[in-house]
């Protein structure tokens, strides 16, 4: 029995956290708020974000990030992306020793254009870090916490932090294997839900499978490019964490990055759809940063632009896919050609 | 204008044949029925294989075979995989001089072990064959004849042959791209429906969209170490006819052979399905295909063999799923690491 502690009760930290409390770890769930912290702890219950999940009753949550921090030596940050700067410094007062630190978030940082475990790195010294580990995979949280068969990957540059992170969290029906690859699982993490709010786009459009299926395909070609350019190892964007995470996202109800692209389609503005989501939608930031990305590493990235120039240039969303399925290109591989 | 005929009126020849006419190519097309001809011809509709189609005015049809070979010098081959011989062979009196195949059906000979292209080649002497051209990709024929934006692949050994046939198709909703791995785009094209049988048995047992991601990364990874273990380019197992088309089996209502496995996962019989679907059900025949290929390469490709445990040993759909979600691999790479 290890003592865990999982920062932020959204629905993929509860989702985890029930993963780890029913593998009977010594798992504490935190919250920024009071009441929901009680709620997890008192009713077992987290009605806003898993609303017909029955949490484990050995499950615990406190709002108390000082407690929080203090109860175990294994802390799984799943924050949104745009938090996890200041829940890093948030944490510095409070780490005595090394910690072993697990993120499970996805995106890039706009304008410093950092991966998740690089900002982490850069927040928290070497003297309190153990090893950062990233937790990524195809993996609604909906159907984690109703056990249905689930895989997915851990990376770490330090393979055995990764391997101790696997056992943590295996068990029969959520499976754990685990990568050395840190660049290519983070950047088809992130990159993924550019290419879901895309697919959504497609499929408001009413465009059909056809097209979705080419796009999620020229998306995964395109993710690749990218991430090669950064030095991740081209078959990972072909496992769980790349096609397998794509997949998913883009074909699943569950996906808010689908549904915020699906209400684009259909003519929503981006205000709007903001505002009906009420969830972060971390496609429309990664976006942003991807394009730069993309300008920075001089890759070829069609898809992303498009989406961007319908996200922040006020480009008609079938204006921008149209020009994107009438490229000129010929032959099949010579996007691969410049690998 | 070219003169072009298409053998084999199902959904599929069918909805070329109409891409061809509207291309406005001098288009037959061949139905082993004469009524199903008749109607194609006067009524310009197909009722059995595309119920709300209403066909351009130019597309006619006959059931005279020998008008149908002598009517063009590109003749695409639209029958189902068993009978690719049968139709060669009935064409052979009627070739005068070299015509170009160009086919679209997607399977394995069982026994011989033989690709589409090495069946007709084996069929049609060089001295009447131009070339042999393969037609595939993410492209459902019910969203083709609505004009919905496709992208597909033609490969030959023969670029010219390619790319004339990427000229007779081309349009603004049906985008063609050329290849030239023939082996690569047959091995995707058959054995997504071997993965497909199996994503709908996940989806019958009610397992989810996470249990079906996987299973369809790790399907392409499997297709992929057959693949160029026959001699294929590994990236085209990461295009349209490898990923894309996988993608749009697995994931779209209109796949028989996804809805032949998701009745599989409900608790019908095989024979029982068979029965029901009333159409031929490629990835039953290519599983046995499969089977044996992985056999005789000695390729690792465990599900295809649960697969085939389930059609043709017995094994309960359940117990073979279990079984391979349970396998005991612990690093994600493993399976690259032997290509």
């Amino acid at each position: 029995m290890e003592k865990v502690t999982v920062l932020g009760a959204g629905s993929w930290g509860t989702a985890l956290a029930m993963v780890l409390a029913n593998n009977e770890h010594d798992c504490l769930l935190w919250s920024h708020r009071e009441d929901q912290a009680t709620e997890i702890t008192t009713n077992h219950t987290n009605k806003k974000y898993l609303p017909e999940t029955i949490l484990p009753t050995n499950l615990k949550a406190t709002s108390d990030f000082q407690q929080a921090i203090q109860h175990a030596n294994v802390i799984v940050i799943a924050v949104p992306t745009k938090a996890i700067r200041e829940v890093c410094q948030n944490m510095l007062p409070f780490l005595a020793e090394k910690k072993l630190f697990v993120h499970v978030s996805k995106g890039i940082e706009p304008d410093s254009l950092k991966r998740i475990s690089e900002m982490i790195a850069e927040e928290l010294s070497e003297d309190v870090t153990e090893a950062i580990v990233v937790l990524s995979g195809p993996s609604h949280a909906e159907e984690v916490v109703l056990k249905h068969p689930t895989t997915i990957t851990v990376a770490s540059e330090n393979m055995v932090a990764a391997e101790k992170v696997q056992d943590l969290f295996m068990n029969k029906s959520f499976r754990v294997y685990t990568n050395d690859d840190v660049i290519g699982v983070e950047i088809g993490a992130a990159l993924k839900n550019v290419i879901a709010l895309a697919a959504g786009i497609v499929d408001g459009l009413g465009y059909g499978d056809n097209a979705k299926a080419a796009l999620i395909t020229r998306g995964l070609a395109e993710i690749s490019r990218l991430g090669i350019s950064l030095g991740a190892q081209p078959y990972t964007f072909s496992g769980l964490t790349g096609m397998g995470d794509l997949i998913v996202t883009c074909t699943s109800v569950h996906s808010r990055n689908w549904r915020a692209g699906n209400m684009l389609g259909k003519g929503a503005t981006l205000n709007t759809v903001l505002e009906e989501m009420g969830m972060v939608v971390e496609g429309v930031r990664t976006t942003k940063a991807a394009y730069q990305l993309a300008t920075k590493q001089q890759v070829d990235m069609p898809i992303t632009k498009a989406l961007y120039s319908v996200l922040f240039e006020q480009v008609n969303p079938k204006e921008a896919v149209d020009i994107l399925m009438h490229r000129t290109k010929k032959h099949e591989l010579e996007d691969y050609k410049t690998f």
